[in-house]
């Protein structure tokens, strides 16, 4: 077996999260040499949230290295504790480093018009012709294999998945601590290195000291606030649902034999739902900028004008839905076709909602595992059980409602139109 | 005179370098709106440095905002002190948020190949078609002139050019924090506050107590410090090179009328020489990130090679040149030659010269004026004769020259070429 | 009226919390200057918790200073927005300043030993024959009073009160960001910034717009964790026990007529329960870590070993004790007084309680006022139903219980003494 | 050989400067509980800088841990990289910890007064019979003397003995970092984690690879930032002054047989200049703040005067003293005696000195090792010929001098007084 050479020297990133992020093993130094890994540094962190936080303009690429640092670390300490398989280490941390290639640009909205998805392209990029295959295989023939494994959450050792994918993982570690970095916010921080030292491997799962269930309760807080504070952002949202809406007019356009004046080349095979892996490769933010900036240009009135309020910040504003009004209504939609609005680019309702804490439900959709904390006889005990606060919002789903809508376009219209004040009084502006 | 309404509602950007900045003022508010300003969203504050520091993928907005909100503070304590013609106030928060306004992509090497020059552009986006323009004149016809000459250092108030521009001014107050922030490294943090606290508008110039001249050095050292160890890294050079070799590489092409797959059309009235504003604002980083992407594709080998090479960070290699050795001497440029590899792209001498602090010298291309120390018997004494420390640099030209070249292109010539010998020993590989 | 003056020229203290602190009233410098200010650096801000937190060490002065600045800044904040009565500002400041001008060497241990009160001696420096009360009664004979009253919550102005003395204010966001920064703990940072820029005063209280809940939960949380994390750690509990218990033996003592080799001078009168203002004023903890210091000397082996315990960081361990067993109970007294250690001095239980927010219950010994949010449409909501996290810690008091005991004497007890046994299974050591 | 046990579980101290400190071995954990260790909690690191800096309370406590987790990491990295002799490794780790241990209380003036050596009481306490002594001995007997021997820089291998005292060693690293944090200065920053990565044993010191220059250079500058702008502070030499000036009032008047009200039982010894070990280890700063506090009542005028305004921070003012005008003239001393003011306790110069860097001069009395740069080619050059900056400030001794004084005295002084008005003029009131 080769691949676990030893660099003559340490490399090292200097990182604002983690101070330094330290390379040792050639094999972990090739990964992120290739074309697929550097191409996360042309994908943002947040998607949309700089138009919200400017300084989230944040890419994937120093996210990637912050979980494979946190990996290293989290494995140094238990082995320094004799409490780690060492045969698991390099393929632990090579997951930490890739566990988000696959993504593409502002993934959320593509996977939701294209239904692409990118933990399919995260094991296509591992296992199919890549570079980052060839580096691993380097190793050993399943050597990829198991990595797509850990990845996937079907690897046999669950210590190793639950490192890079539980509730507290080195994944949301580090977006947690980075997010909150490069967009400023208060929110976010929490002792990592006090609960490092509380991590304890304990048959398949790691479980954390009870002596440190207060950095616990630290940490599910700051994600609860993160959440509702930056990643639901209304604001963001906004841009979220304007990008949507670019997505989904461009692909119907595309198949209705619209004649683009710029062919979005890079996007034809995703229009006709038939997206190699090559193609995808080339995808990025660079390229759909690209194209939202020529798209300006088009014949299409609802493109045009969609893609300029993207590029120059002319959002949506929202109004506030209550749980039983989920939907645009019907007189809404109305009122807005007989403004000369088309209600289906132009009326959008979004909704985000958070379980900040749940323990396991078989069958969930999403398995999430509980956390336990060990007491000083050894016990385990879940931790709602054990904290307050935790147990106060355990299993509660948050959800909210906005309806989004363009209200400078509604302003600007013809005072004498009936529509425009059945529209004002309908969503209060 | 109408423009200077206050807003109903203070507004606020989180910042992480500022905590937050403020916005008060109904003209600055809508200059932010516009399309001109949004744009720099798209560009980045430190061009390639993200290359070699990841932090660093913040872009000229965030620095904007930065500048206007120091300037907005220090006059504050200006006014707060019966310091500060109050007349002058919107002029300077105008010019300081739109100092750098007219900046492109990657603007160095773009100036250095098409000869463009950011700030006639920053000159011609204040007083040409512009919504910016709309904007400054709601305040009166010769408002964006008056813009205009403070960003070029010719308005007749020297204080309120010191301000934007001079060795401590706001622009470089902000860069230094937020690209030390970014960064993530250790240097470029010097006390802000108490710098502002020192500053004492004297005649037409802003000194600085010398109780306070320790908080002036500190600045100074950082300053010092990020240019050696940020701005002039040798990794983020080589980037640099190879993206000025790209655009050397595209203009020749499109000159000796070579068959673009991808004709960036964007690039034309560049390549061509006769860039119009128009055409100007639409190029950003999405743009020019957009054809190194497709570029990749074409037939032209070299487009090609140096396209890959800057996306996917595969740069180039450097030698040390000592100060009599300015050039790739002739036998260097034969063996390449002979080797098949183009010196002409593939051999570049890159020189970083700064010249941390520097008194004023009449005449000089660049005159900088001095920093003055306002003793407490009020005489002006220049920094550089009290400071031990900046007495040291002061005036100190600091040059170096580097020989950017291929290494791997190098070591991958067949060994029985007897030029990749006498390569290999001219270049110390 | 007098008092008002401005400095000539405005004063900083450098800060680690708030950067700087500003002085520009000649009446806020004055009362810095006075004895029974500067004596406040003599006390600690967190007692005994430097035992556990070794940067605990800061004492009150600095926190004083810090609720000063805060209530400059939130003034300013709302006299830049036309919200506040400027006849009410110095009163405010000077109150600021001298909330806790009263406090003694280890408050909480002193006051349940001797009976003392350090809000009545707050009442009594103001209004006593001080420098203190020499310098506020410059600016009118009544000003002391008014002062006193606003430290007292008797003051009729409540929104004065509100901001020294409420659920979010200047004393409790100085305390939870300074202890936070000292210990160097994670916990106990919130958005304070974001927080005055939401705080509002309406009619006699102030309330905080519904669009900063989030940043008001935060600071709950916050003062939470920091409760648990910090302030009832058990290690400094029982550094606490020990000094207590110190108190009391030493009281003892001399009430029974002991002859102490140092005799403290400045504590008879408290031994003897009738301590003047003036007597008072000369306790430090300098003082009172001088006696402990000298009479590891003294004859009686329980005042010597309880000193040297102290002095030496010889803690106590403790038990958990569950909520239907708070008193350490008679078999265990037994065994102690058979093992002869007297359980009066060896055998404590320490109890911590916390309410982390509560709204007002009338009738209650310690009057909260809510925290009212200010909704969009001006109603006034109290901030537990809006917000789950709030919702679920509010009006629960959460206790604890824990004896302490010295372990090192009980193992050092001879094997063969069958109290011994007994204890050990007791105490579960 | 004992004591060399590692804790069944480590141990942690929550350190604001380093995170955590980390203590694995039994010997470690055993020195820190000693009562000569935890002495250093009632000793401040920076003596009367609190005075200047209030949040300059911290201990020498914290700076011991401090440097010993410093040298443990340091020796990590060392040992990593195979370049290190791991049998050296815990008589390192005793000497960081150790080496501030025999300091007094406000060191620099006892030592100035009373000719007592806080570095000749550190030998003391490690080799006689002392708790510390009793510990370090269960390693062997000639243990504590290899201790001492590394803390006095005779110990043989020079390379231990660099870790702990050179001109960049873990002492002085520490205590840039924490007298910065501590009183919140911006100075005193630098990349200890690049300054630690880039230091090399060779032969029997410790250098620095050239790569890491910029670091080492921006140590040095945080050093001399800190010197001139901390402990240099004129008002923080000014409570030195008065400091000094009460003990040698304290030291006369008991050697001409005053009657104290309260005699210092525990600076007799002192005074007679005969102190034991044991009478030392009984000193710290509430020992001396509790004699000030009670000598504040003594009969003889000037030295209730000087105790009073050292407590109450009524410190003297100073005037700039030119080159040639190092000492009070007779004509100023002859005014002050005429106004009844004693020269000898109420003029007094000052003078400060700092040598920010400097190479090795053999002979001098007190020897530094230059700071060796390692280049590519594996030579050393020695850091000034390498760095402007450090070359600039090398060698160059900075003095400063200053005459300290009672202006408040003298401006109290009867108008009528001839001597007023001559005292006036001289110091420039």
């Amino acid at each position: 077996m080769t691949g676990f050479e030893k660099l003559n020297e340490e490399k090292v990133f200097k990182d604002p999260v983690h101070r330094y992020i330290h390379v040792r093993d050639r094999l972990i130094w090739e990964l992120i040499g290739t074309p697929e890994f550097q191409r996360l540094r042309r994908i943002r962190q947040l998607g949309t949230t700089f138009l919200t936080f400017h300084g989230a303009e944040h890419s994937r690429f120093g996210h990637s290295l912050g979980v494979y640092e946190i990996a290293r670390r989290v494995i140094d300490i238990f082995k320094s504790r004799g409490d780690w398989d060492d045969s698991e280490t390099m393929l632990s941390l090579c997951a930490a480093l890739l566990h988000d290639v696959g993504h593409g640009p502002f993934s959320h909205s593509f996977e939701k018009v294209f239904g692409t998805n990118h933990e399919q392209f995260t094991q296509k990029i591992i296992l199919g012709d890549t570079e980052i295959h060839r580096v691993l295989a380097q190793v050993s023939p399943d050597f990829p294999k198991k990595v797509a494994d850990v990845i996937g959450k079907t690897y046999e050792n669950r210590l190793v998945v639950s490192l890079i994918s539980s509730q507290i993982d080195a994944d949301r570690m580090d977006y947690l601590l980075r997010d909150a970095y490069f967009t400023g916010v208060s929110y976010g921080h929490f002792d990592m290195e006090r609960i490092w030292r509380v991590m304890r491997p304990v048959g398949d799962q790691i479980v954390f000291k009870s002596s440190g269930m207060h950095a616990v309760e630290d940490y599910i807080m700051s994600r609860y606030q993160m959440y509702w504070q930056v990643y639901f952002h209304p604001v963001t949202r906004s841009a979220e649902v304007i990008l949507t809406q670019i997505l989904h007019r461009a692909k119907r356009l595309y198949n209705e034999g619209f004649s683009f004046k710029n062919v979005p080349l890079q996007m034809v095979s995703l229009f006709e739902g038939k997206m190699s892996l090559k193609d995808y490769l080339r995808l990025d933010e660079s390229v759909i900028m690209y194209y939202f900036q020529v798209w300006q240009d088009e014949e299409d009135e609802i493109l045009r004008d969609l893609c300029s309020r993207f590029m120059n910040r002319r959002l949506f504003k929202y109004m506030q839905l209550s749980k039983d009004q989920l939907y645009a209504d019907e007189e809404l939609s109305g009122a807005f076709r007989e403004a000369g609005i088309d209600p289906e680019y132009y009326l959008e309702v979004d909704s985000s909602s958070d379980c900040p804490y749940d323990f396991y439900r078989p069958g969930e959709e999403e398995e999430r595992r509980p956390i336990q904390l060990k007491m000083p006889d050894g016990s385990l005990h879940e931790l709602s059980r054990e904290s307050d606060v935790v147990g106060a919002i355990t299993g509660k789903r948050r959800t909210d409602h906005k309806l989004y809508f363009p209200k400078d376009m509604v302003l600007s219209l013809p005072d004498d139109l009936p529509a425009k004040k059945r529209i004002i009084e309908l969503l209060h502006i």
